[in-house]
């Protein structure tokens, strides 16, 4: 959570927006971008037209530490449905004491207001690199499917403690109200959290309901009108278009937790049912300027990018080092940004380039002690790669 | 709706129960039958073991107009869950003034018992007779996928109205607690009826949502807390395990609603898309004794059944006729229960068999004049087969 979270009046009255103001105005100044799913932002690169999933160039992407909504990516499993704060209920079930339904448009008046800074990031992040050892299915995502922003919203904890969470609870529960089709099965999306990290409260990433992204409703393409952010786990556990949590003794069975975002090396059916779903994202860092197509001269040369820690508490990234010679030698970047837990850093780095230098990599070190690994072991869903970030240089 | 409906102190009281008992009591008085999906029961052949399907043997099936809940077919998508009516949330959300949320356990004490007797019929009764047109994918009925049972629990109607419909409202879906696995896609069972029917009350087939079946909580492998009994149409509408209800402009998405339950030449998805959903069962009828494997000998022969008309309100079976020489002549039948709307009747006819008499067959006609058709069209998901029933003789 934010040091200085908004309060109610502040959330309600962002530009000068009274409450009836504020859910009617939600409809009404909810960014018609992406509203169809044909309708790419000029800001994005379009990965997927039908659903639509599209991530921003990565020079734009490292402009700002906190995300433009234009520039930040969209990854969506369905259509971009289009909701009514007042017409959307948010229900809890499962094992609370009292299950709770209202309006999307009350939450603000039941709840108190709070905001976090998170960063989030698709599990299939830098994806493409995967066809170095293997091509994988998916959405090819070049590095660019993460983003960091400023949410504001009612804290997930304070709903579940209105709804009475049992003794026995153990994980919560979130379904999407968008439809996806696979198969020719339609369902609706779903994600899950352990019972900690959505009953959390302060400064340990506390899991948000966010209505707003950057001081304004968000936008459909962004889960419009409300959306779960779930600060340091992957992007797919922070459910757009939220209407539904429930608490429960085990992780929810929808299609997206059980059985889509795991680490396999085969479709095995029996292997997935087994492993662990993902949670919290890797560490991981990528260098955006230049580009492998922008050509460099000169003997010394500005390298920038983003870097973050894996989303545990407690950790955050203590050292980005980039190399002109393949790792044979380093030097330490520096960050140009805040450094604040479950975000990314912004960093830059001046290296002297040689007559051999080809490319550039970078690798970041956590408080931890843990470093990216050179290469990323391989895996059949082509999630969480995390090796060294590579970018051969035009000279 | 009966013209008896029980009265609260009544549902509540059945047994000698009072409030709390009855709503503790639900689970402990839970027959143990089917909870685990490998129990069969005794009284049911068992058409596929897991998800359960069975059905009775047809003598058995017609012993009583009231079917009996050890001798009605059980059809199931998933496991049959264990649930807890002290745990379980009903809840309504969609187009409605004020979402709900309250324990299943609560209904009782919220709404006005009622009660209704109806026939429950799987779209997929008597589909193994499609075979001798070409054979269809799905479990294989004999024509014992049917019951009638007396309903008792609250009015769909009243709880939508504490919920208080919108205007634009025209569809209910009906969600389930169940976990239904196809091409390794984990996701819930699912109905929807129109508005019309989800809203009629009095003696026009209104929905119940029921708590008990023949004055007994449900068994676990008929839906139990809680399901929904649409009087006249196909039981896939009769959701078990009710837990979610959403009031929309437009049927559910759900894959039984949006892709399953529907009549179609052939497996292509643009069609499907295009074809409506099945709600009404239509006008049937079986010959249930003698069976294909009971000699029969002498000139004289009892023959009995059911009939049923299809689900629209105002029709009743007008005419059940028997024949013993492939429908040159039929003799009428008498029917042998109550004619009540929604339900089936039971029939019995005596014919006289010759020499070339090898096989009986049934046909009913309603008092809209339909008849049922000698042959079925054959469609690719095997529903609604209504030819000509049709028993071999032995002699």
């Amino acid at each position: 959570m934010s040091s200085n979270p908004l309060n109610r009046r502040e959330l309600l009255g962002r530009g000068g927006l009274g409450l009836l103001a504020f859910t009617v105005g939600l409809r009404g100044s909810a960014s018609p971008l992406y509203a169809d799913n044909s309708q790419a932002s000029p800001d994005l690169i379009t990965r997927q037209a039908s659903p639509f999933n599209a991530e921003p160039p990565l020079p734009a992407l490292i402009e700002k530490w906190i995300t433009p909504v234009n520039s930040f990516f969209v990854r969506s499993h369905g259509d971009v449905p289009t909701l009514d704060p007042n017409e959307l209920t948010l229900t809890v079930d499962g094992l609370v004491d009292k299950p709770l339904a209202l309006k999307v448009s009350e939450l603000a008046e039941r709840f108190p207001a709070d905001s976090t800074t998170a960063t989030l990031t698709c599990a299939g992040n830098r994806r493409a690199e995967f066809a170095a050892i293997k091509k994988v299915g998916g959405v090819q995502w070049d590095a660019g499917a993460i983003g960091n922003a400023e949410w504001q919203g009612v804290r997930l904890a304070d709903v579940l403690k209105a709804a009475g969470v049992k003794a026995d609870a153990k994980h919560v529960w979130f379904e999407g109200r968008d439809q996806v089709t696979e198969k020719n099965i339609t369902f609706p999306f779903g994600g899950s959290i352990p019972i900690e990290k959505a009953t959390a409260t302060g400064a340990t990433g506390a899991t948000l309901l966010a209505l707003r992204m950057n001081g304004q409703p968000l936008t459909p393409a962004h889960g419009f009108p409300l959306r779960t952010i779930v600060p340091g786990y992957i992007g797919a556990r922070s459910v757009k278009w939220l209407h539904k949590i429930t608490v429960a003794d085990r992780p929810s069975p929808n299609h997206f937790v059980a059985d889509v975002y795991k680490l396999v090396p085969e479709e095995n059916a029996d292997l997935i049912a087994r492993t662990s779903p993902i949670y919290e994202f890797m560490l991981n860092s990528a260098i955006c300027v230049p580009t492998p197509d922008t050509a460099v001269s000169g003997d010394r040369l500005t390298v920038k990018g983003f870097a973050l820690t894996n989303g545990t508490t407690g950790r955050s990234v203590q050292k980005i080092e980039v190399s002109a010679d393949g790792g044979q030698t380093w030097v330490g970047a520096k960050v140009t940004s805040p450094l604040r837990d479950y975000c990314w850093v912004l960093w830059s780095a001046e290296i002297t380039l040689t007559e051999k230098s080809n490319s550039l990599v970078v690798r970041a070190t956590d408080t931890s002690g843990e470093t990216q690994p050179e290469q990323c072991p391989w895996n059949y869903k082509g999630y969480q790669f995390n090796g060294w970030h590579k970018v051969a240089l035009k000279r």
